[in-house]
């Protein structure tokens, strides 16, 4: 079987994501056609595009694409059968308003792009580019399969079925899948039974980035009940799971994270937080894990700078450039992530089960219908089904009800370009409730005002702020 | 039309409630019969008995009952028609330690009987007494109405209904009118109309003492869009609205308030909150309005000492022992409160319709079902049935849905005396969203063993605080 | 108090309703203004205004109101405080085929304007209307309250609300009141005590002529446990419960009935039918009591033939002339119906519980949301509020839910002016299952046909029934 | 990986279905272990097990397992990893009542075992056992997954979850898969595309032997879309799908039908029928398909007496003894069955996505949560969990609603042994419909007392027809 296929890839100049998904797709068999790469930033796509050539020249690759980079988005989705949607919402100078500003106000982000402060501005300048994502392929590629890379994850894809309610999208991450690599670790370490994550199945739920596995097993083996065995053992001096990785790389790597916030979590509320510490973290009152960066620290986890990430971008073109110009290998094998066996189930090469973000139409029933939660589903034919998941236990199914009505807030303020609606979700934002009326309305502006460039065009700022 | 009844009065030793009832019913038209004063303080049981028997001899007395004290609470249910509840559990030394230790780790309680950590452990010393209470009426007395009047609200009428499902039962409480008399006051300051709060519609629903009121009507007057105009005119310098009392008695009294807090949220979220403003406040993150005492006095509302409490139980211990023995006038006539008029409808007298607290079974479509909800309801002839009320605001909404989740779930971990979920609910409290987990959990500790008397035969604290 | 008001009463030529409603408003008190009459039947207008006219003169009238009549409906919409519908959808020639022409396919109807194929037929003759109604009111009265007479009730309730969803409307229908007298009959002929249908409460929920009384109480005495008896007592004689009639009017009226039904229903489910027995019978299948002329006989209610209501009315024409003339004395006095008491709460005159039409919100949580409901509702300054119905009994909730998804079906295959969604609604009627598809395709196309006058303007025929 | 396992199976003297299963286990690897027959005609089960010892001699076999039976349930039972459920409540001689006695009133039944007089009777009998069953699995293996194949289907599945929650189950049935075959015929005959139904996504929906497909794929081919093209082909003639199956078989076979049905039912309500036709004409009224022989062999398909059951039955005896005795070879190989791939999932061998029965807990949000539906679910390591199902066009939901609330009301009847609820829920099958009440009541009684053996150790039938 061989289908042939065009992907249009918005925000195709991507660093690192691109060439991961180039490199996974030419391994996969079966497949053959058009990567559409689009971006802002012409140059970066036309890098990823000289990659793409390379990848097609390497013995390994059984998926032969042709890349090609173009100007205006109608073209790059003329004809296509997928969508991949992963793009930055302004630039570092933003992020860093987005992520810094609110310290002096005593509120640490470990990220600063889904929940928390942060999370809400980037949401204001994100949701008037999906509106006209959504906008575009109503009218060019209806039928399309669209694929959502972007944070914050929930309101892309929120964004994207309100505009479109037809669409066919799903929004993919891969912070279940480091959990599910715990489990397959804690199996190894307590019984010595060595299996990979595809072999066991996992219950996860919950809104991206603060998911929650309720279920585990390998065969009939609970590997929930394996977690405080696994935390008296390991969780005192931490233990990060990524395979390949150091142990301990959470005291370098602002990535890493030691598990101790999951063990404190899974034994108050018994459910294993099914995201990384770090993203886990914002959804939660400041004081328990981001009082400050020494409650960081102690919590074994990391507060990822926006120096940090500028240097990081640096060195990722550095090396894109030298991929691009063949002066540096680009490895062809597959990675970790599942994008590409997601595409290839819905093109109808066989079914696959794994978690993705999904309006609520029945997978959780605890939570409001329409929001946007991350359960498992279905792949295959053209189809994706989501999974009714385990309930969550209450205590959870609280933070995560109001976690999804936060969102729903947030949407609709932006929706409408209502600031007080805006404001509401913002301010009712666990991270946020540290402050004072005052300081939360003088931290909103102040946050508004820095990244004006990309919410004018948008909101009334002036008239708001006045 | 004459109906024979008999009530059952627990908590009949009460200080002033039980005898603005006695009077309110003693005005009443059409009835006869016993009430049945049962109280673990006999002595004060008997005061009021005796001053009931005074009301008799009062020429403005038209319903006349035989006031009877009981040792033995079956025999007081025996034969009951109604069954009022209005007890304290505990003394003013477990109060003391509900509202004043949480003070050390920053957090201050206007009231702390309802939210937060005060009204968590109260709600863990009376869930118990509330089981037993639920356990004899359904033995001895199942079709009698029951009508609650002690707090916490919600948790005592889940437990009535979660131990006795068929039970009469609904809970009843006056904040709501205070609410409706501020909006008569702004018909009357803004528009020069003078009405009685019994001649406009209001709509207010959420949970006991954070209500909400999302409709209100004199004629087709919209009242709710006075709020802004009154707030310009009145809301600086504050305005407390109780009938007869100092518009700045706030400044003293601390059950008085100015409102502030009210028109700030009305800004905000477009309801008006229907509690007084000390209580509201518990239900919030405690940086808004109850940071510190400053903040406090800034907000225009007190904190209730329990200091303040004591002195003005003695003083009313001394008042009602004056009026028992005839030294002191009692004067007898209709009060601000409603429930002989509730109950009065219940026996046929016509149909009343006001906010009480019943199980949510379509009255608030937006909350769990089964949550302790006050909305609107129609009384009349043996039958109370919620009014749905309109959806509250999504902002408003959200706050709601979170306290009536914490609140079923500690009614859930104290039912099962399971102090890991207790704590969850304590923990997730508005108020306590200040604290460090290092911190929730001392506190915690500390109030459970402060009043480890009243605890100690319902939950195993020394195996839980090692 | 005095309220000027304007009601624009559309079908204002009605025969019967209009004087009925004309004299409640007389003889209430507190209001004045302008009755607005609208009819494509100008003449029967004109005479009402000439009765209003005499009313004025009338001692025993305390609010006087101008009678005019318009030609233009938007000027007689124009300034409303509120709007009446009570129109009559085509002639009796539709009528008569609504009634009769099924008859041939052994499916007989005793009213035919609700439920059945006839309450299909014109429902696809008044929902045109409605639409048009709806889209005039949100243009020219857009706070007026609406309130519909006209059936087929629920999906033109309906209507409305999808049209324009902020709409203030409900539908009023007196069917209820009916079956309260019967209770009040009970208590008299069983227990020799006499009230009034306003002093009992009673639970009734369904959809409109299709609802169930749950609940029945006077004081504190259970109604609903006196139908046993009352069964074994009169039901084999039959009991035509209204006040001033013959309890065996059932043997010539075909408006009356003997209540043998619902002493059936309630054996078989609990529950009281609340309608009159010739509405009833049209929601169950049609060998239940319909099955043929002797049947119906058997089950002590009438089949209402289009001779007689022709007839009926020439009489009630003639009637009008003579009052209009002054030939014959209009009796002015407070009928049973309860339009204007609604009324009158909406304007601020106290509180009123009365059943009416609703989108469900709550009130049945049993039910679809959104689908039209009949429940108690509170009326008070200008606010409709349902109130939380008892839930029915799983056999009848059943029956009713069939019934709910039927009425939206219909709804939206009209709203869609598609057929074949039409007959799916049509095919599903309990009455049509004794057919087979080809008969109810049969019937259906000579339903349509015979209508096609009023069709036509809205439903592609020609094209479907090739 | 070899996993050793023991299957309960109850039942295990089953003419046919037990041999069809040990063949899927044999040639199926990576188990072993014990298959505990128990069935009350021990005879049956030992010559399954002589069949048993002779698969394990066949070269074929891959899993090798011991056949044991037992005279106690309750040691078949001990240890069991999976109970299979497969009996026969009462014999012929009650089947026949089910199937024909209701002939007499006009209803004829094509199977007569799930909906319609037949399936209420027949769960009459069988509830009990379940009860019985449940208990015992909750006391000696609670943690088997038990997977029933008995009819009634859905009011099996219901009262093992009624008697013990935490069970493990679910029900299995083929009839979709024939549906999907269908699919795969119209693939090939209109377009000429050779698949295998596995390579084919189908949403199937509803409850047993009344599930519809709301969507198909074939990579991004609409296979609904060709159900009208193909009806236009075949239709007239009909074309009986099942693979190496005479397409007209439908004129000898009662098993079998020619799908004209399913084209009608398509063509009114846009989804495809997903059992055979012989099932799904029982939901619907009788006069639709069911009205006489005649309109049965119209609409291709056959009714299925009980004389042919009998002799039906004696042919399979005779087989299992040849095949027992060594005469007549039993052929080992791959059956279209799941069952086996369903257990082997859960044991671990990987995932595995398909049809089964379990209570609704969000899959169906248009049903009763609760109620036994059957959905799509997927199977992986100890885990079932069910897929959201797409909804059901308007008119199909409200078909599957009511069937939904008839068995939970007659479950809820027969749990109750109460029996005006029973024939509340009998009166409601639609193939009941055309009984006037006093059949029905007729009807009711003759059934019972036709059964009275079975029923009477659990209803008091004497005294409810006195």
């Amino acid at each position: 079987m061989n289908r042939t296929i065009k992907i249009c890839y918005i925000g195709g100049g991507s660093k690192l994501w691109a060439r991961i998904f180039m490199a996974d797709l030419a391994v996969a068999e079966g497949m053959s056609g058009e990567i559409a790469l689009y971006d802002i930033d012409r140059e970066a796509a036309e890098r990823n595009a000289k990659i793409g050539a390379r990848i097609n020249e390497n013995p390994k690759t059984n998926s032969v694409f042709e890349y090609k980079v173009y100007d205006r988005l109608e073209e790059a989705l003329s004809g296509a059968t997928f969508v991949l949607l992963s793009i930055l919402p302004g630039t570092f100078k933003e992020m860093r308003s987005d992520v810094h500003t609110p310290e002096k106000y005593g509120i640490y982000q470990s990220v600063g792009d889904t929940a928390g402060p942060g999370g809400i501005l980037r949401a204001m300048r994100t949701v008037p580019l999906y509106e006209e994502f959504a906008e575009k392929i109503k009218k060019i590629c209806p039928k399309a399969w669209v694929v959502n890379f972007t944070n914050p994850m929930s309101i892309c894809v929120k964004t994207l079925y309100d505009v479109f309610p037809e669409i066919k999208a799903f929004g993919c991450c891969h912070e279940v899948f480091h959990a599910q690599e715990l489990l397959t670790v804690m199996l190894k370490e307590l019984r010595g039974i060595s299996v990979d994550r595809s072999q066991i199945y996992t219950d996860a739920s919950g809104v991206n980035h603060f998911t929650w596995i309720t279920e585990a097993k390998y065969q009939d083996m609970d590997l929930l009940a394996l977690v405080p065995e696994f935390a008296a053992k390991f969780g005192e001096e931490g233990y990060f799971e990524r395979a390949g990785e150091d142990r301990f790389a959470f005291k370098t790597d602002p990535f890493a994270y030691g598990n101790k916030m999951k063990f404190d979590l899974f034994e108050r509320y018994g459910a294993l937080a099914a995201a990384g510490d770090r993203h886990i973290a914002e959804f939660l009152p400041n004081n328990w894990y981001l009082k400050d960066p020494e409650t960081v620290k102690e919590w074994q986890f990391g507060l990822t700078s926006v120096d940090w990430r500028e240097q990081d971008q640096e060195k990722k073109i550095a090396d894109t450039i030298e991929m691009a110009e063949g002066r540096k290998e680009f490895p062809v094998e597959k990675s970790e992530e599942e994008a590409v066996d997601m595409l290839k189930a819905l093109l109808g090469f066989g079914t696959v089960v794994t978690n993705v973000n999904m309006p609520n139409q029945g997978q959780m029933p605890q939570m409001p219908a329409g929001s946007i939660v991350e359960t498992n589903c279905v792949f295959s034919n053209d189809c994706v089904r989501p999974v009714v998941s385990k309930p969550l236990p209450a205590g959870v199914s609280n933070l995560v009800h109001r976690c999804c009505v936060n969102i729903d807030n947030a949407y609709e303020g932006i929706r409408e370009r209502n600031l007080d609606k805006v404001y509401q979700a913002f301010v009712n934002q666990p991270l946020c409730n540290c402050l004072t009326i005052k300081e939360s309305k003088e931290l909103f502006r102040e946050m508004c005002l820095n990244t004006r460039k990309y919410l004018e065009p948008y909101f009334d700022l002036d008239a708001y702020f006045v």
